[in-house]
């Protein structure tokens, strides 16, 4: 690798710095440390089993705080947060974008907050409170107000002979925002333009007019979607007489779009997308619990159904050995369905219009895998058990499971949609209720009808 | 809403497209492709179920074909390439950039490669063959090779005069690189510096020392990774002897990151990440029978290990009844486990020295929770059918199920990512054969020896 890369700390040197924690080496951690980015020390904090992170956080530099607060993910930031002193705390955030420090303060307590905003500078604590306006997760609660903007009758001689005196421009700008004397925003210029541009241009000339302006209250999920889809690197926010509050740049939109993507997953999993890797034990356990005894419930509902056919299950034990096999293939089918068609609906894919051939789509695949499965099944019990009738109505029971699995797994993410519930978490949960409940019901069910006397 | 954003195509407005289509108004829907900027298009095509699909394309205007084709998630794209003429292939790709152009070609088949290179004109040739030149999925595939380079004596003055002059750069430029005589990478300058610095200063005196370059066979994920951890947007592209081979924006990025994201949530489900949500039915039929063949043999494992206690199932319908719990809640325990190593890993924040912090850790976790849940059942499970022993015997086999349940969870995907294989598809299968199979020999296991005489 070039030399280049060398500054880059690959899993090697994160792993020495643990080791050396390990063995108390503490001089030379705070050393490695000090060279190291924030956003390497935060994945060496995120990294941390939780008993060593609060070891690790006093070896870190004071002045590097602020930094690494930013990029820690919401989870490790609150362990670490709650227990600084609120002036400490004051300190690491002064220097903190408007963005990060509206996601900080949004997550403390009431009462730390009002304690840190007490510790404050007057210039501070009204960039705090105007991030804390922002309801959680906009547009407003994400954007940068640190915006450089420009009026329209300028010409690019004046523009670049500010720039030149003011020495800088603020972190990823690639475009610079023409507002009038009202501050509302007409338009945008690409900062490549005014180097392209000769020096008598004026601003009017060389802008776009049809700037695409974020609303503040948008939701952020939705901004991360415009900016995936038009392939933006900034975009600027107003309020709604078009005034220009601030701008949004792709770095804040990435982690957006990580964690939207994760979401459905990690939701799937009855986790929160937020979850730390190395959260203490019984914090995890907590958790975890309430989705455990949800699923509970599920399993025990289908324990219910076979108890409705416990003469039957007691008449033939072969009954009692094969009645796992059903729900469970209609579970993994239906997921498959869940799973695709959550991800469509986060990509845009599905719509009101479009929902209807999708179902229909999905109950087609539903039956062609059920017939193919019912008539694999059938001869495999059929050999294996000596027994024809059996192969038959395990076979229809297949059939009828994979169709409802199918349906259901098109079905209710569109259903919840609608309803305003979030599809991934609830959805696989009523997912395998369904499967199992009709999977035993048409099989046991089925098995009683033909086989007892 | 501002009026700025009337431009973008809201859920309605692409469904009332939809709707026109399949009412057969033609002419009103090549009208309003027409003015619908690329992305659009192609989410509409994939919004649309696939038998339609040939027939919008055709109502697409051939000048935008190229530039929807880039837009287009692969599954999509190759089912309408396929059904190109090379020549018209050729025509609409020539504009193409060339990461674009490689991940196009990439997908066809040699033959059509070949056609499609015959018919393109000399220079564009030879782009499309240096796209080729690289491993799929590695920085080299994913770069752009229009880069602006500088040579470090030059000065801002005579830089600003080329730029006016040449009128454009390239989209996205946000970053200059600086290049010696013999075209190795030494520098870079971000475009604002060019702004900011007084005309006689050189480039050397503006420039980055240390441009941190990627080298051109780092794959695609890796790039993703620095660019979300670093939060560039923009990086030079290097070979082993760091000669400038190109760079990479964050657009590019941005969508292996959700790609990326939504692998593991894909494969656990058995489904491929770049699946179209409306693929024709027996295409998806085909594909996910053999993830439905795979569980199959799973379920059949379990069913034998339940095979195995026949007669104790026999005498004791009882259990036949209670038989899936424990299995389902191994499951959906080892399934948070799972989904949490896996989100863990890709994220970074596991490697070889906390590997071990974190099985113990999820081992404390399962232990903890199928002690709680062990107690639960037993309670359910003794009224419900009024047997204290039984009660014992489910919760033992709860404990045992979970604490497994957490230990695979936690290993496998260790395990697997040691083996270079993905963790997330073959992982989920292992995990429920595992709790599946030792759910049930728990169970039936202690029931048959303390309930059978």
């Amino acid at each position: 690798m070039p030399d280049t890369l060398e500054k880059q700390y690959s899993p090697e040197q994160l792993q020495a710095i643990n080791n050396a924690l390990s063995s108390g080496m503490y001089v030379h951690v705070r050393k490695m440390l000090h060279h190291m980015p924030a956003c390497d020390v935060a994945l060496l904090l995120e990294s941390t089993p939780s008993k060593s992170r609060m070891v690790l956080w006093q070896l870190i530099d004071p002045e590097f705080h602020g930094d690494v607060l930013e990029e820690l993910s919401e989870d490790v930031r609150n362990g670490i947060i709650r227990r600084m002193m609120p002036e400490k705390l004051a300190d690491a955030v002064e220097d903190m974008d408007t963005d990060d420090l509206a996601e900080l303060l949004h997550s403390l307590p009431d009462a730390v907050v009002q304690e840190v905003l007490k510790s404050m500078d007057e210039q501070d604590r009204i960039r705090a409170e105007s991030a804390l306006a922002y309801g959680e997760e906009t547009a407003g609660f994400v954007m940068n107000t640190d915006t450089i903007t420009l009026r329209p009758e300028v010409t690019v001689d004046v523009i670049l002979r500010y720039l030149r005196l003011k020495g800088d421009v603020p972190e990823d700008t690639d475009t610079f925002y023409v507002v009038n004397r009202f501050d509302k925003l007409i338009g945008s210029v690409p900062v490549t333009r005014l180097l392209t541009a000769t020096s008598d241009m004026t601003v009017e000339e060389l802008m776009n007019e049809n700037a695409e302006a974020i609303p503040v209250d948008m939701p952020e999920t939705e901004v991360a979607k415009l900016f995936e889809r038009y392939n933006w690197l900034s975009a600027p926010v107003v309020d709604a007489e078009n005034h220009l509050l601030g701008r949004i740049t792709i770095d804040d939109v990435v982690d957006i779009i990580r964690e939207d993507a994760e979401h459905s997953m990690m939701s799937m999993a009855g986790l929160d997308d937020e979850e730390d890797t190395f959260a203490p034990v019984m914090k995890s356990t907590r958790r975890r619990s309430i989705w455990l005894g949800v699923n509970l419930i599920t399993a025990l509902m289908a324990a219910a159904v076979s108890d409705l056919f416990e003469e039957t299950l007691s008449a033939l034990a072969v009954l009692a050995i094969l009645n796992t096999i059903v729900p469970s293939m209609g579970g993994v089918a239906g997921n498959q369905t869940l799973t695709l068609v959550i991800r469509g609906m986060a990509l845009g894919h599905v719509n009101d219009s479009n929902g209807r051939a999708l179902l229909l789509k999905e109950l087609a695949i539903g039956f062609l895998n059920g017939l193919l499965w019912a008539v694999l099944i059938a001869s495999v019990v059929a050999l294996w058990k000596q027994d024809f009738t059996l192969g038959l109505i395990i076979a229809f029971a297949m059939m009828i499971n994979m169709i409802a699995a199918g349906l259901s797994g098109a079905f209710l993410p569109l259903m919840m949609k609608r309803m305003k519930i979030d599809p991934a978490l609830a959805g696989s949960v009523i997912l395998t209720t369904i499967t199992d409940v009709v999977g035993i019901f048409a099989f046991l069910g089925t098995a009683t009808l033909f086989l007892m006397p």
